[in-house]
Parts: C-alpha cells; sequence; structure tokens
C-alpha cells in the first residue's frame, strides 16, 4: 500500500528558468516519494485522507548544491585575506588531515550534515578528504540522516602536502572498496573525485577513467578556476589542447554524469565539449569572488545551453546557505552586466539552477510537479504586513534576507527530515 | 558617584585601519558610559567591583551603519529585478506613504530598530520619509530603546509623484520643527536630509544649508550613484560643476558634518572637495551591486586620506546587517582588484570603517580604549572545536558566517540595551 502524504500551501517553482510556477492555496500529493498531482481542488479520492496543512506557508522545492567541501566545513569564512595556496597549506590541509581520524569526522561530518538540513540543502555533491575512513564517515552520517548526497573520497597524488598524499594504487582501490560498499545505496552515492588536475597525474587520471567505466559511477572535479591554475596546468599536461581536454582523454568528462565545479575561464573549444559531454557546471560565486578568481559568465552559459547548477563551495566559499548561492549568483551577473555589458540574470534563472537545475542531477527532482520525488521546504517567513507582497515577493524576500528559522518543514523523498 | 562597569573576554577592536588590536582574557573598566580603562590585570582599586566575565566570548566594538531608510525596511529583498525608477515607483514610493500613518509607522519601525539591536547595530544614520508624524514616530522608537541615531526627515519637492513631495516652505517649516524638538537628545539627533539633488531646487537645498548652519545641524543625502543620475544633475543644475558641488554651494557639504552615500563615481575634483571638507562617504557595497550602480573604489579613497564608513542602504542593500557590510565590502575590493588591478581591502580595513570609522561621526566611539564611550558587542561564536582557531580567526568567522545569536550582550553608552 502507499504512503499517501497531502502538503498544502503556495506552492512555487521554477519549470523552466524563464518563469515561476505559482499555485495559491494547493495541493502536493505524493504516493511514496514520488508527486501524483499538484493541483488547486483536493481530487474526490483523497479526501478522506490527511492533509498536511501549511497555511499561509510557502512550499518550494529543496536546494542542490552541486560543489561544496565537507572536508573543509570547519574553515568557512577564515584566512579569506590569503592567496590561494596560502590559504591551503595554512588552513585547509591540516584540516583535510585532522579529518582522516574517526571519531573527529564524526563530530565535523554530523555538524555539516545538520546545517545542510537546516538551511535546506536537500542533496549535495561533496568533496570528503583522501581518508578511506573519513570518508565513510561522511557516507554514514547522510545516510543516518537521510539526506541526498553524492560523496567523494578525494583522490590526490601529487603537489600537496606529504601527509595527506596517496600512492597512486592504494587511491584507486580504497576508492573502488568505497564505490563498491555504497553504489547501491538509494539516496548517498559515491563519486570520482580527482581534487583537480594538477594533484592527478595522467596514470591517475585514467585509472579514475576506468574506474568511473567500469562501475558507471558519476565524477566530479574542478575546472579553470583562474588563470594561474590554467596556466599551471597546461605545464603538467603539456600535450593537452587545453584544461578541459585533460578530463576528457582520461574518460572523465561524460562518460559518466559529471560536474566541473567554477569553468570561470573556459575557450569556445571548451564550451562546447562540456555542452556536447552533458557537464554539469557547478557555478560558486561567493568562492569565484572571495579568491579572486573572477566571475563565470553563467548567463551566457545558459544561452548557449550548457547545464549550470549552483555551488556554496564551502570553504572558498563562506556560506553553506543555497539562498546566499542565489543572491549572489544574481549579484556577480549585475556586477558582469556593469563591467563587460552581459545580461544579468533574474531571480526565476538563478532559483532555477538551485532547484531544477541542481536537483536533475540527483533525477527527477527540484520541481513539485506529478512524476518527480517529492522533496520539498516549507517557508514562513517572518515579515510584517505579508499582505503587502505578492508570492513570488515573498519568495524573493526568504531567498535574499530569510534564515533556517524561516524554514519550518523540510521533506526529502517524501519523508520529513528534522533538524538535530 | 559614578555607575562602574567592568567587562572581561577577549578584546578586539581598530585603531588604525591596517591592524587589530587583540587582547585575550582582558578587563574593559568603564565609569558610567566612559571607557577609563582596558587592561590585562584588574586594577587593586576594582578588586571589589563586580565583573561581568563573558568567558571564552568576544567583545568587540558596536556596529555603525552611516547610510539606511527605515523608511524603505518593509521592502527588504523585494523588487530586486526592477530597474532604479521601476522599483522606486512600483515598491518604495507608494511604502513611504503608508509611513505617514503614525501607527503603521509605530509597527515598522518599532521592528526596523530592533532588528538593529538585534543584528549589533548600535548607531545608524537613517532616512525616514517626508511625514513630520512619521519621522517623529522613529525618533521615539530609537529614544525608547536607547540606541544612537541620526534620524532624517526626508525633504523631496519634485520629480517624484505627487502624494509625497511637499510645498518646499512646509518642508522646511516641519524640519525646523523636527529640529528644535530633538537637538538636545543624547544619543537621537537630527539630520539635514535633501533626498538627493534631483529631487530637491537649488531654493530648496539654499533653505536646508541655512537651517544647517543656523542650528548646527548635521546633514546627509546621496552622491554619484549612477551615471545616469549623474548625468540627470548635470542637467537640473547646469550652473553647478559636477554633483559634489550642487551640494556644496548650498552649504550642505562639510560645513555642518556631512555623510554622503554611494560615491561610487566621483572626478578628482570631487574626490578633493570632500576631502577638503571632512565629508563621511558612506560605502554601501551590496546595494551598488543590486542596482547596477558599479564598485566605489574604496581603497583608494582610502589611500587618498578620505573619511569613509559602511552603510547597509536597506532597501537598496538587502541586509540590515553590518558584519554583510564588511563581508561584501571586502568582496566588492576583491572585483575591482580582478577588473580593475586595484589593491583589495583586508578584514581590518572594512572591519575599521564600520567600527570606528563610522563611530566616529557619532563621537568618540568604535574602539574599545580608554576615552572612548563604551559601546560594545559581545561574541558568543557557534562553532566547532574552537581551539584550532586564533581569536582573529575566530572574529573573521563571526563576521562571514555569524548571525544574531552569535551576539549575546550589547552595550549602548555603558548600559546593556535588549532585544525584544
Amino acid at each position: 500500500m502507499d504512503q499517501i502524504t497531502i502538503l498544502k500551501g503556495h506552492i512555487i517553482y521554477t519549470d523552466t528558468s524563464d518563469s515561476f510556477q505559482v499555485l495559491e492555496n494547493g495541493y502536493i500529493i505524493a504516493h511514496d516519494n514520488i508527486i501524483k498531482d499538484v493541483c488547486e481542488q483536493l481530487p474526490q479520492k483523497y479526501t478522506e485522507e490527511e492533509v498536511i496543512d501549511y497555511g499561509n506557508s510557502l512550499i518550494i522545492p529543496g536546494f542542490y548544491d552541486l560543489h561544496n567541501h565537507a572536508g573543509q566545513y570547519l574553515q568557512c569564512g577564515t584566512g579569506m585575506n590569503k592567496q590561494l595556496l596560502e590559504w591551503l597549506n595554512d588552513y585547509t590541509y591540516n584540516l583535510e588531515k585532522d579529518l582522516h581520524d574517526e571519531a573527529y569526522a564524526n563530530i565535523v561530518y554530523e555538524r555539516y550534515v545538520n546545517d545542510l538540513v537546516r538551511f535546506g540543502t536537500l542533496g549535495a555533491c561533496t568533496f570528503a578528504t583522501s581518508s578511506p575512513v573519513g570518508t565513510a564517515c561522511l557516507f554514514e552520517t547522510f545516510k543516518e540522516k537521510g539526506l541526498r548526497a553524492y560523496v567523494g573520497k578525494v583522490n590526490m597524488v601529487r603537489n600537496a602536502p606529504d601527509f595527506i598524499i596517496e600512492d597512486v594504487y592504494d587511491s584507486i582501490a580504497s576508492t573502488e572498496d568505497i564505490i563498491m560498499k555504497y553504489k547501491n545505496e538509494p539516496l548517498v552515492k559515491p563519486i570520482i573525485t580527482p581534487r583537480f588536475a594538477p594533484t592527478s597525474t595522467s596514470e591517475s587520471l585514467k585509472m579514475l577513467g576506468e574506474l568511473a567505466l567500469k562501475h558507471k559511477i558519476a565524477v566530479q572535479s574542478h575546472l579553470s578556476e583562474n588563470p594561474a591554475e590554467i596556466q599551471w596546468v597546461q605545464e603538467l599536461y603539456p600535450s593537452s589542447e587545453n584544461y578541459t581536454s585533460v578530463y576528457d582523454k582520461h574518460n572523465l568528462l561524460g562518460k559518466t554524469p559529471t560536474i566541473m565545479a567554477h569553468a570561470v575561464h573556459l575557450s569556445d573549444a571548451e564550451i562546447e565539449l562540456c555542452k556536447n559531454d552533458n557537464v554539469y557546471l557547478a557555478h560558486c560565486p561567493d568562492s569565484n569572488i572571495n579568491v579572486r578568481s573572477g566571475i563565470a559568465p553563467v548567463k551566457s552559459y545558459l544561452n548557449k545551453g550548457l547545464k549550470v547548477g549552483l555551488g556554496s563551495d564551502i570553504a572558498g566559499g563562506h556560506k553553506i546557505q543555497m539562498n546566499e548561492a542565489i543572491v549572489r549568483t544574481i549579484q556577480s551577473s549585475k556586477i558582469l552586466s556593469v563591467y563587460e555589458n552581459h545580461e544579468h540574470l533574474t531571480v526565476a534563472e538563478a532559483f532555477y539552477m538551485a532547484t531544477a537545475s541542481g536537483g536533475s542531477f540527483f533525477g527527477k527532482l527540484g520541481k513539485l510537479k506529478a512524476g518527480y520525488e517529492l522533496d520539498a521546504l516549507v517557508i514562513n517567513d517572518d515579515i510584517l504586513y505579508k499582505e503587502r507582497y505578492t508570492l513570488l515577493d515573498r519568495l524573493e524576500k526568504f531567498l535574499y534576507i530569510g534564515d533556517d528559522r524561516w524554514i519550518t518543514a523540510r521533506y526529502v523523498a517524501g519523508k520529513k527530515i528534522d533538524v538535530v
């Protein structure tokens, strides 16, 4: 017998990136985890069922964070005066090393996953650390919480301190162990995660590409974040035409579902490659500003038909809140509109990226319509004189100034989940 | 007999903009509202006094918001897709009109002032509306709460809808009434507030300048926010050399203490004028991005010796939180560092602007040192593994990711004030 869930409230989502769908006082009807109907009147056959009435609250899809580093969560908002390499050496690597310890990892990851839930992120693609034990802790924490995730054991075999780099064979073996252990989980899945081209070798990338193909596992990495890094990749892989083709030629671009974070400085050839390979670009606006990478021309990527989702990129980005990533995405595009005369992004476009586009990497998610899985947030906005505002004004207010206290319920795969 | 207040905790402030002063486990000793000593050991003569021990918390100065619109508070985070004029006509002016009603104004301003306190803003320079009654409500609300403010009745006599513009003589008369009523208040003071040059005439500006001189009252307005506005001012005041000189020639620039908001696009002549007249520029980073004005070259202003404080500019800016203004100030300067090769601002510089520089407009404020008034915030940061971090890391974390729940006590003029 199906478990029937019926939610009532003001339903808002984006079906396409150009506008919002709004249903005032509507019903969402789900059987188990699947939405069967979204409607103005409750159909006759459901009138005996319990309706969870959220009154004047908004019901929106959950947020999906396509790029962040669970292994850097303790670092959020520190070292922001530093240059990238100094930041990695003084803060990040030491922290990632400590997360090789199981007890430590359990405490940190518990806070990280709970904060994702708290702020409405119902699915995350995340980098753990190079530690198999620590990475397993992160899998277990996600499982226990009932959240969606792609969790990557980070692979890095050179150009980082000895205490966190691995032997290439150990790296591959432990990655395959994790794949075998978690590949059949319903909500939490492994993802092949070379840190980025500079900490990889052609050999390690080749073996990771083979793993991805053998087990049909998704891939995530970093791509074209800043000019110095791009130059470095060219020096390390002199036979590659460009940064993107380094991943492509090792079967790590689009052979299986792929996310590339940043993509601030892509050439036309690289844009074509990403488009043809159905790559998801994870736009990380706060991070790109904080570490002075530049601003990715997202509007132009969308116009060219690329798939773009959003990433908090903690801890290069400082805020785990995806509503903040939405706002900074709009703001960044406005800056490009001033400095480079680009068209700027609308609220609907940025919202679409964080919900429908990001959600589609995880499955039929990110829209509140029949056939999609029921992942949703209930927003009880803490504002005076609600009657002044349209429902879309109220949504915009939540995105711009709301916080976790405005989110009063969270549903993942049809189940209500709680914040600790 | 003096009231003695002794606070203990980790004391952090900026004395100059280039670095932080840090005193671990220090004492702040105040007699009434004045700090007499800040020290590592409690002097003998105070050992019988009560010490309020904040343990492992940080004690920092309060924030001072040099530019915002109380009259637009309900609008925060709405209409952010709109162009400036559409935004004013569809949202702002109607809202400002409603705040002519006393009951309505009381409710909205109560929320606004309480939120200032909540987020650690201990002094604000704010625009009410053109309504004398509504403006008086705002004065009373600040007084009741015990917060510092400069409150301006907005003067506007043209180029806005009929329902909120005023006759020039009424505008001046009601402004003088408010000055007479509030000029001797200790914490809440009137400030002459022409909305900006385009809604003024040479006649109205002249009379406001006379009022400022006659009563020795501070002045605030908007200056050089975006290129279209600058062009418009040139058309409206054809005999003025530039935007800044419009205010200057009407005794509204530096004859009394003056704040000019935005100043995104100043010519060298205008920079000289502002510097010579000791004008405070209120940098409003979120607003300048949201309405696509550009980014003010703050680092270069500081290098040239201009006084710069920060403004939330709600509701062109969406967040009333000054820690967010600090972060966006740093981020904006980083964007200029990428696009125009400027040097970017440090955490210390942005913190200095929001505390010591902004505070100096209100008096001897914004530093935790002897001779200054005791305005302070206590920060109990909600982070794991505090021992990993230096005190400055913890402050930076609060600025980047903290919220009102991290602020556990607020002192204004030596008195603890509460959030409702």
